[in-house]
């Protein structure tokens, strides 16, 4: 039995809904561990749409006490949710991405056997990404907790004027802010909404968090990078259909004088990349970085 | 009896609701036009907060076949509600701020009573703004319609996670936007809500619109300026919680295919400024253009 | 004789330099011109390079005098060089680009013969774009002018800390604006440098100038699109090494005091398309407008 | 004799040239150290535009090997002059504005005499910064080298096409940019030119570095904020009349394949900043987060 199993005894599997084609790539990476000597066990919500027989079934929960790493086949989206979850329990992850790069899906799915053995095998480049964790206060009460890999957002609704918010970062006034809202994003977060709103990027392994104004009636209310230790609370000073989400999972009915409290999560998550994996190298073909609208391709 | 009398015999006045202290200020104004000759009457809901005797009270129909002029005391907002409202009937627009000078409410206060006496007394630069109409059509059946004098806005509900909008120009397709929403705004909207969301300024005589994304998800999304003539056609390719303001009145629950035709309007408003009035005035100390974040204030 | 040779009797050639292999597309071209009818004449540049024998070589002067239209085969800056030289002269001008779309050089290298066959047989969707014209003026004396397809750029060097520039806009006191200096663009230039600045997109029908600052100081100081009836006035109020470029050709030397004056040029230029050609559809494929960094191409 | 002078015995001045009426302040401040029982010491500058008499004159070298701390007198720019200078001696620098508040220089001159008693009384809150070195490599060899309190820019001269630039980051790839240049950035740099070019802000005590691209052909060129840990490398790709300015300081003459190696500097600064002093209350007064150009104050 080959030493690698000393580290990824037990792998659980993730796997996108609504895919298809998928189950053929989800039978070879099934047969692929069972023949290399991992154990193998199915997220339950992937086994409830393959229904695939034979393979041992778990919840989050589950997969946390149980499994030694989580390889998840989908894209950003699916990873997000399984991340969240398992984001308590430390179990790393490996993105298998369907046909269309990911930031977090890096695998391609044609080559994906020749990259989970080296993987497995020992040879990966590890990444830990932070996480945000925030409370809603009513009257001094938490009424609602949430986490968040990519973002925590404050905004009106469509119809609703606009949103008042007061900030404060470690206690320290900052501004009010008449916006549509407000996202507070991680590293992770800093390329997905916050980017459309103007934000930049963050490095994976900056400990930083930015906050990015979404149509702030002030045009100096450029985005803000603090530290990752910085407690920020965001107060609702005024507006109508204010809601907060935690990578896009909803709360809503904010009223005003609500505080939320934002702080880094003491979870993180763990990917694990090929060995050659660039960060960069994703930038770059995601965000066209080599195409240009204008020019001949010569410098004039 | 004045030659002004001529152009400007009857004048309405149009107050703000909820401002302390503004009572002295109607008065004065009062008093004067009746002093001058004219004929003065009071749009309803002003009559109806400020409760005052004496004055003639009509609705924004009788506004619009009687009065020569409209006096507007308030802020933008304030004028932007009256001026949708008299569009169809041509009738001059004067803005009056309390304090704080307005893009569409230019004359302080604190010297009104001179400035009016100049405008009324035919010396003033008469500035003609456009507007937008748009109907919303389902399954080919015209199901809303509604005016604009800054923008017509199509976005998505705060917790639903983005808008899918396809966008024709004059029968072309432009393309299928991802975003939280798409601002199409006259050149008196570019100075609001357009200009939050990272849209240009459209000087109000340029014959144009501007369409500007909300937080798109293509960074190469960039405002575009048509020429005023076009029809824009804006479908709702996918989304929850869709909805379509005209300046802020909102028509909700828009959903999958419908269509939202945008055009310019065949109404036209107009502002009566003092003759030594400039545009760019306005944007210089509303915009803040001479106040600079860094430097000392010298060249170094 | 077709009926075709009436409109377009004689075409000019006008072919990018240092491009390999292009010699075999150029001959086919002339080839097939010369069955059709047409006399072919080469711009004088492009005989020298080409080292062409047998056709007959023409100027700017020349080929304005005599050509019907003019056929630019190479990019967008092939184009922009041969069109400020042709404006005076009204020639129109069709646009094969090599490999890559152009903005203005539409038409691809591998069916160009198909597409020029319905051009020049009268099926075409003609565009006409303004152009803008400057002088400068030191101590009330022209002593440089220019003329622009793109714009028309104020700018600071590289290690010459800021340029404040005095802005008047028909008379009219815009701004003193502290940067790196300023771009005045035409709907044509509001894809090149202006868009890298952050300028808005025009469509080029639309009758307007947009002057986008250069990383301005005042962060509230955001392009601003301007009726093309304006005179717009650059007054270099201080900083070292200001030049000032029409299409990127530098006047150098410009000193405090010196004063730009830009308005629309009374020449125009004329683009022919196939009559198929959609403005929308260059500015998508361009700019990527249906590529998304974030996302798996899936609303959640 | 207060216990005080043991921590801040030796105080020396700063004080920027040519400016009307300083004299007297500059007085005021002498006199107050002196009789608090400090000693005095002026910067060679300083004392040469002063003119001041009996009071001993240093350089940056003398200044850093015997003052416990430098008073600052001016602006901004001044006291980005003196920090880099003192930057090896890790002298603590207290900035006094002549009227208008500086990110560094945060003490009015109206109250400085209070302020400065009870920060040299040891109430005061001490805040470090970064600095950037950077080396200019020609064929393996080191050109040039320099350091940076706010910004290392590398960029084309104004007449100059555009700069290519390749762009590695821990010996990684990240990539080849078409630009104007590209700012790179410490916290206190981000409220300066990386501000103007469209970088967020970072909040000092943040371990980063921000990459701005400065007017970039690709539109989805975003600021990147990097760990400061990170080695930047950035080679001429192409361009003409390219330069490397740190903190506005020029070295000219860059060509084709030279490196200029970017990492942050073994040496910080020190602000002492009065014991209420916010970050977050500069920003809000210099970037007027309180100032909205629409609305009328109220929520609609």
């Amino acid at each position: 039995m080959p030493a690698t199993h000393a580290m990824f005894q037990t792998i659980a599997l993730v796997v996108r809904q609504n895919t298809d084609g998928i189950e053929e790539s989800v039978d070879s990476v099934i047969d692929f561990l069972q023949r290399a000597g991992h154990s193998v066990v199915l997220e339950e919500q992937t086994a409830a749409h393959l229904g695939r027989h034979g393979v041992e079934v778990l919840n989050a929960a589950g997969i946390g006490a149980r499994a030694d790493a989580a390889i998840v086949m989908g894209g950003d989206g699916t990873m997000l949710g399984i991340a969240r979850q398992l984001a308590p329990y430390d179990v790393p992850l490996i993105g298998i991405n369907q046909g269309r790069l990911g930031f977090m899906t890096d695998i391609p799915l044609d080559n994906m056997l020749d990259v989970l053995a080296k993987i497995l095998g020992g040879s990966y480049k590890a990444e830990r990404r932070s996480l945000l964790e925030g409370s809603v206060l009513r009257d001094g009460e938490v009424i609602h907790v949430g986490m968040a890999v990519n973002d925590v957002v404050v905004a009106r609704g469509a119809g609703a004027g606009m949103a008042e918010l007061r900030v404060e970062v470690d206690g320290h006034f900052m501004y009010n802010q008449r916006s549509d809202g407000l996202i507070i994003a991680t590293p992770t977060g800093s390329t997905a909404y916050a980017l459309s709103a103007g934000g930049p990027l963050l490095h994976p392994s900056l400990g930083g968090i930015v906050l990015v104004p979404i149509a702030p009636h002030a045009l100096s209310n450029r985005p803000i990078v603090l530290p990752e230790s910085s407690e920020i609370v965001v107060e609702i000073v005024r507006g109508r259909d204010i809601s907060v989400n935690f990578d896009m999972q909803t709360f809503a009915s904010l009223a005003a004088q609500d505080r939320i409290v934002i702080r880094r999560s003491p979870h993180t998550i763990s990917f694990l990349h090929p060995h050659d994996w660039s960060y960069y190298n994703t930038l770059r073909e995601k965000l066209h970085w080599n195409e240009y609208p204008s020019g001949e391709g010569k410098l004039s």
